[in-house]
């Protein structure tokens, strides 16, 4: 805690500490990075980068790394494909997966990658539709300007073109993003888990680390492997201790530029809730995971995003806890609305939309939970229950004008949705049905049980004699099921009978009442407010400052370097000898036979992963690290523990990247994969 | 929130509420309770009153409500008892359990009973031992004093006699009192749980409520019901809406006297940490619950101290995170503040004792997670463990002078320990391992791999592996085999090949390390400076304010009265009929088929359940609600929602016990299980 008081001053005085920041592609700190490392990017290299990088739909990077679609990312932002192409009996989680040949390559269910081509900023335009609007009418106003501008920029190729509105600044800026979509993706290799994710949890956020957690995937495009003109080189010695070293990825949220009444209703309510319930979830998986090793398989996928977040969330947590935060937080805010009030003309504009803020979280506290349980799904927690309600709300959708439907039925997106709801990823019921259940007695636990909607959804039954009546009564896990209802539209999930579409439609209006209440009385009384204090802010320091993340591509930029822990320096990388070192021979120490059986074969002193200052967060899992040339030098597969405070501010002397090195990449290829022709794709030879 | 800052000006400028406080009784506020009731009880009075109550040494209230002997308590207080008599194909817990005749009445295997005899103040000669001590020194004085007291209190009638120092006050006052024992308790009647704990977790800390949540014991001597010269008439009518009632019971802990820095470390940490653990084991146990209805069974009774703990904790911690609550804490500590400052003697006296509590608060902090998982058990999550190390400790601590051994190995208390040790209680070594393998997880998780003494205590060992090893190999399931530790002592323990014995002993100079760095830098330095803070509360206010709760006997008092929630006005009692609207068939609203065949010879129409405005905490658990003639009109066995926050201050408005009226006590016993002569030895019949 001391440490991070002394950072609170150095911070203060020097609004961007070196290696701070997650920048946008058209706003680099070119300046400061010449002054720190005499390097500054020109426009071809920018351009090369961008259309080098690349981002997984479902919340990861990557990066391309052949001009034949090659696609590296991490192991975990794969496994769910991995485990959707095994079956009992044949794990590819456990055992890995390699296609010797593009023949052997497997297409994942329901992978999507983005390719940035173009950023436009149409601030102006929805400044103009919103203009004067409050509540309702500015949401609904703002929505449809967002759905129109996005249809417009897609045009008539959907199938392979994506614009997503990008709001910046929280809001102070509206950037309209367009990517290629490449939605034929297939699995070229996976190492076995206990080889990506080698010291599991307990080693997650931690350092130092052993992890050859990879995943290469390849772009298709009309069923052939994709031909790209950008892709990155790679260079097997990796990068030196101090080297300037860059990160590009889609980092998937921070909140630092939040009010401090936002942030202690953080504290106080939301962050708490997800915990408690993610952590009696991950008890109730663990135990089922224990039944049998089948059990297990089904249940890993989840676990192993609930383990995950826990701990992220956790750290976030511990941040908010610490007084110095909001100390910092506090004086951080007094300062921009000191600046406000000297003058005059600028806080007649800006008003006070600090109190509005504060008064639009009050509001939400009354009916928050009420609102994540039924609207947000925490009360239905099941694959079916999302693909009942996608299905059934994409009937009604669609029969409205693009700009009056929910956001998530816009045509600009329908490609993406049509490609998850009808994914063939196997579901196990029995699996699903212990979540559903579980999660209908949270719901009751918490709206408690003379609450009008909990006696609407269970009625007489117990949470487990609806969970399981609605599961094995549905058809939705059959996929040509699941057509039948998306290409019947309206008139089709009306008329349904299946158990789980009733109990949707049953509760839409009341679930549809919710969302419109917090989409007027709160986020569109916060995003209004917040358009202000960016206004604020940019008439204060200008716009050389970088927005939240927001799973938008960024840059960032630091150095190979270990920290300081306590007292203790921890150096920057490790070798592969130390992996068998740690080895228990018992999960999640335990090491894959073929590690085991090529031991021998590998260069010990290699290094394995290292660390650097890079600032990133949740989104950047398969994020390149390049070089000043463009060279990949490293592959992120995680922050170290100081780094999940970065959701609300960066500290550089404690806040590290984690990424897999180069040389063992490419040794693991070769030496016990058995996978040379890949390695030689890679590395360009 | 807006009702809590209201009463936060009230309370401010009202220091003791109407009805608020848990008064000792050689302390009773008589001259608030004639202003506001007009009845002030006499010595006679309170005589019979205490030794009409009784304590549950394992954590809960009962009364004495015939001269054989019999003790009225709440299922939820003999349902681990109901449990231990139970085994597969005989579960009294689901079935529920009467005896006819004294010889059907069957010993719980690990209860003791407390009746307070006798309060002595030994404030003087305790601070007499500590005077001029700090730190080590302070806390092995004290603790040796603390310890002869006690020794000389009971003299050589340790089985039938028991006696506690009670630090009040936060350590003010020591005061010493003196029990008569009873370890020979007999279960005679439980009804089911589903009838006990109708609504279940759900409806627990809520109202409306319709539970017969009741048990009843009897206390045996020599062999024989246990003759009585105090116990408390019954009256079946029960007490009007606004009728004074009083609660004479046992509330476990409260923390309205903690300093702020105090307060924001439970918030902070703490509270956070303990609700996130039983979370997790919550979800854990639930599924383990779901293999079968014999696990269902082994993990009722800890599943229920979870469950209800978790609610506990968690309106604990909303009354934490509420802004109001700590501006109304801080302004009672800055205007104690302001006292000292003013009164330079004072001054002098007691130094800045809240800078002190602080920096302890700070120090603990930084072992505060190793201290709790290896010396609090935390990692260690099995009865055999606290077995294991309750032998193992036993064994080098007897041979030690009284006055230097560790607290809960003293002379005083070794019968409930011996009783504790030697229980016949069955113990299921699957149940255990999942348990332990889990909580060794937790170990891991927290402290991280690379700490020594997760490395100590794993080696190479998997979690499960661990667990299994112990547990499969540990002959302590077997009561004649800790029966043969316990008699053979530290040579016994010392030579023991026992694998769980072995793994206590492995880690008990850490453990013990531990707890000496806790009681010297945390505990001693908290507990002198509270000593200073009572000192400046006592200047200020006198002693006409009551101490926080310390499991020892209080009267709190109040009236019959309903309360408004949110504008909704909540009536203050329920009656039988409403508990059958509200079955639905399913769990937990499923009636027994006893109170089903029965429905039609049962009156409606007589209250069940009600509300009053006394103030009460865990602990209080089976205490009767008395008239001002001392006869039971209720039985408490819950607080409402609002009640949780009652561990850091007390709001009249909202604030309520609950508990089960006599009428329907009696009618259930009557009419649903054809208890008639239980019924009529309870009404003197």
């Amino acid at each position: 805690m001391r440490v991070l008081a002394v950072a609170v001053l150095a911070v203060l005085t020097a609004p961007a500490m070196a290696a701070e920041g997650m920048w946008t592609l058209d706003n680099l700190p070119k300046q400061a990075m010449q002054a720190e490392f005499g390097f500054s990017p020109d426009q071809a290299w920018v351009d090369k980068v961008m259309k080098s990088s690349v981002r997984l739909a479902g919340g990861c990077s990557g990066s391309f790394i052949s001009p034949e679609g090659l696609v590296m990312t991490n192991h975990h932002c794969v496994v769910d494909c991995v485990a959707q192409l095994s079956s009992e009996g044949s794990d590819f989680v456990k055992n890995g997966f390699i296609a010797r040949e593009h023949g052997d390559e497997l297409k994942c269910p329901d992978m999507e990658l983005n390719r940035l081509e173009q950023i436009a900023d149409v601030t102006d335009q929805v400044r103009a539709a919103t203009d004067g609007l409050n509540g309702d009418a500015y949401s609904k106003a703002k929505k449809a300007v967002q759905s129109r501008l996005e249809a417009d920029c897609v045009g008539d190729d959907s199938q392979a073109t994506r614009c997503d509105i990008v709001e910046l600044y929280q809001g102070g800026k509206q950037h309209l993003y367009r990517y290629t979509r490449f939605q034929d993706v297939r699995l070229v290799f996976a190492p076995e888990v206990a080889a990506a994710f080698f010291g599991g949890d307990p080693d997650n956020f931690n350092f130092p680390r052993f992890n050859l957690d990879m995943g290469i995937l390849r772009a298709y495009v009309d069923g052939k492997p994709a031909k790209l003109d950008n892709w990155f080189g790679f260079k097997q010695a990796g990068a030196a201790e101090g080297e300037l070293v860059m990160i590009t990825g889609h980092p998937g949220s921070t909140q630092r530029l939040l009010t401090v009444a936002q942030l202690k209703a953080l504290r106080d309510g939301g962050l708490t809730d997800r915990l408690l319930y993610i952590a009696e979830l991950r008890g109730l998986l663990t135990q089922y995971g224990a039944l049998g090793e089948e059990q297990a398989r089904q249940a890993q996928p989840d676990l192993f995003g609930i383990e995950n977040g826990f701990k992220a969330l956790r750290g976030r947590l511990d941040t908010l806890n610490d007084d110095a935060f909001f100390v910092r937080k506090q004086a951080e805010e007094d300062a921009l609305r000191a600046f406000v009030a000297a003058d005059p003309g600028l806080a007649e504009n800006v008003g006070d939309p600090w109190a509005a803020i504060a008064s639009a979280e009050a509001t939400f506290d009354e009916f928050a939970d009420a609102y994540l349980l039924i609207e947000g799904g925490r009360g239905f927690a099941t694959e079916y229950f999302g693909i009942a309600r996608g299905l059934y709300r994409a009937g009604a959708e669609r029969e409205l004008p693009n700009e009056k439907r929910l956001r998530e039925f816009t045509e600009a997106g329908l490609p993406r949705l049509e490609q998850t709801l009808l994914s063939d990823a196997p579901l196990y019921p029995d699996y699903e049905k212990v979540k559903l259940a579980w999660s209908l007695t949270k719901l009751r636990e918490t709206l408690g049980t003379d609450h009008p909607l909990v006696k609407r959804i269970l009625g007489k039954e117990s949470p487990q004699q609806l969970a399981a009546r609605v599961i094995d009564g549905t058809r939705l896990g059959d996929v040509d099921a699941r057509k039948a209802l998306w290409l019947g539209g309206a008139k089709a999930v009306a008329a349904s009978d299946d158990p789980m579409i009733a109990l949707v439609r049953d509760i839409d209006a009341a679930a549809r009442e919710l969302r419109l209440r917090y989409e007027t009385e709160v986020e569109a009384v916060e995003q209004k407010n917040a358009e202000r204090i960016a206004q604020a802010r940019f008439a204060k320091d200008g716009t050389g400052v970088y927005p939240d993340a927001t799973f938008t591509l960024r840059l960032s930029y630091g150095a190979v370097q270990g920290w300081n822990e306590k007292g203790t320096d921890i150096p920057a990388m490790t070798h592969i000898a130390g992996m068998f070192e740690r080895a228990t021979g018992a999960d999640p120490y335990k090491l894959p036979d073929s590690w085991l059986q090529h031991q021998a074969d590998l260069d010990g002193s290699l290094p394995m992963n290292f660390v650097s200052t890079n600032d990133i967060i949740g989104g950047n899992s398969g994020s390149p690290v390049i070089n000043a040339k463009a060279e990949v030098v490293g592959l992120v597969f995680d922050g170290n523990i100081h780094s999940l405070g970065g959701a609300y501010w960066y500290d550089g002397r404690l806040n590290r990247a984690v990424a897999v090195h180069p040389a063992t990449i490419i040794q693991a290829l070769r030496k016990i994969y058995g996978a040379g022709a890949l390695a030689d794709e890679m590395t360009g030879q």
